[in-house]
């Protein structure tokens, strides 16, 4: 019974998906699902996203939170439109949500949009907002041993952020045996370990993303 | 009607929560839930309170996991009876799933259980699982900025142990806004800044559990 509605929930959620993945090809927005657990940098990574893309793509933020319009505050302080959703308790983004979010935005000439969804490791990953690609976020300081404990999470994102290398001499991680077992649940799964403090390794995110976001037509 | 749903099955957990808390009292036994970010060190500080209370309580361990065996055999190292719990995709332990795992459990004696929930800042809060207290760990790579985004899970803890401070020095972390936030939350709440990997604070933590679960008759 309650797995029959959890699939009736996933059902209604895919649909919407779609049609926002719809609305995002005609408007020719290139749409990326930043997730990770709090704390793992996804707001100072679109931070620094921002900054060193902002000259070349024009962008939008959508910023999920359960709770505050803080995160939205840092964004909209580098000039980009940006849209807060609040899910007052809700642990992830779904697709009527973000719908809800488009509705206030201007999508006129943009061409990469970034919805940052609620830090959680595991929800988000069950819900499709309609996007282009799911980009995960991890840090050195949550450990090693976290690919096999949240697998959903790693099965389900092209990319995987490995942030907070500048704190590799501070902490037990190993960095071989993350990519290994990141790779044995999703052996397409791109990691691309980096700092955005330093901001070392951030040239191979920013590249990746310039070439995907620029290559669609609206 | 999905919000009456979601009030019917947490009212449906809520009872066999109650059934839980029944049987611990029959048995004498306090219960600690253990809650947080993946990452934020809680089978670390399990096995850090193992080490210190071992001589003086007699202990279990239930851990909650989506997938693996890991932190159970971690736990079961220290000669500590341990279950394992793989929720197999779901984002908390519940009421029904700790009911499983106690079965499995040979109580005898045992004055002091700690259930380690999943990794997740979010979803765990909203379940009552039948325990005496509910503890809360977060670590200073996660940001000061968390109470007011995730304030449930501080609301809803009686303790809020604070680790990694050993990487203060590394990081941007502001204590005294963070401990201010959290009280703005909750003003019971009893903050303990600890380092698991120094050992530095743990003492005040050994202490408060020490002496709540001393106090039992079973």
């Amino acid at each position: 019974m309650e797995i029959k509605l959890v699939k009736d929930i996933l059902a209604a959620n895919e649909a919407i998906a779609e049609q926002n993945k719809a609305l995002f090809a005609e408007k020719g927005v290139y749409v990326v699902n930043l997730m990770g657990s709090p704390g793992a940098g996804k707001t100072t990574l679109l931070e620094r996203t921002i900054e060193g893309l902002k000259e070349k793509r024009k962008m939008a933020v959508i910023e999920g939170d359960i709770a505050t319009s803080r995160d939205a505050e840092r964004i909209a302080a580098h000039a980009i439109p940006t849209v807060q959703i609040n899910t007052g308790g809700e642990c992830h983004l779904d697709g009527n949500m973000v719908r809800g979010g488009l509705e206030q935005l201007n999508f006129d000439g943009i061409e990469l949009l970034v919805v940052e969804n609620v830090g959680n490791l595991v929800c988000p990953a069950e819900f499709n907002i309609g996007e282009d690609v799911k980009v995960m976020i991890a840090s050195v300081t949550e450990g090693d041993d976290k690919p096999l404990k949240y697998p959903l999470m790693f099965q389900v994102s092209s990319v995987l952020l490995l942030n907070k290398t500048d704190l590799l001499p501070h902490v037990d991680f190993d960095l071989e045996r993350f990519r290994k077992e990141a790779l044995k649940i999703n052996p397409r799964l791109e990691v691309m370990p980096l700092s955005c403090k330093t901001g070392e390794g951030l040239d191979t995110w920013l590249q990746w993303l310039e070439e995907r976001s620029g290559s669609r037509e609206g």
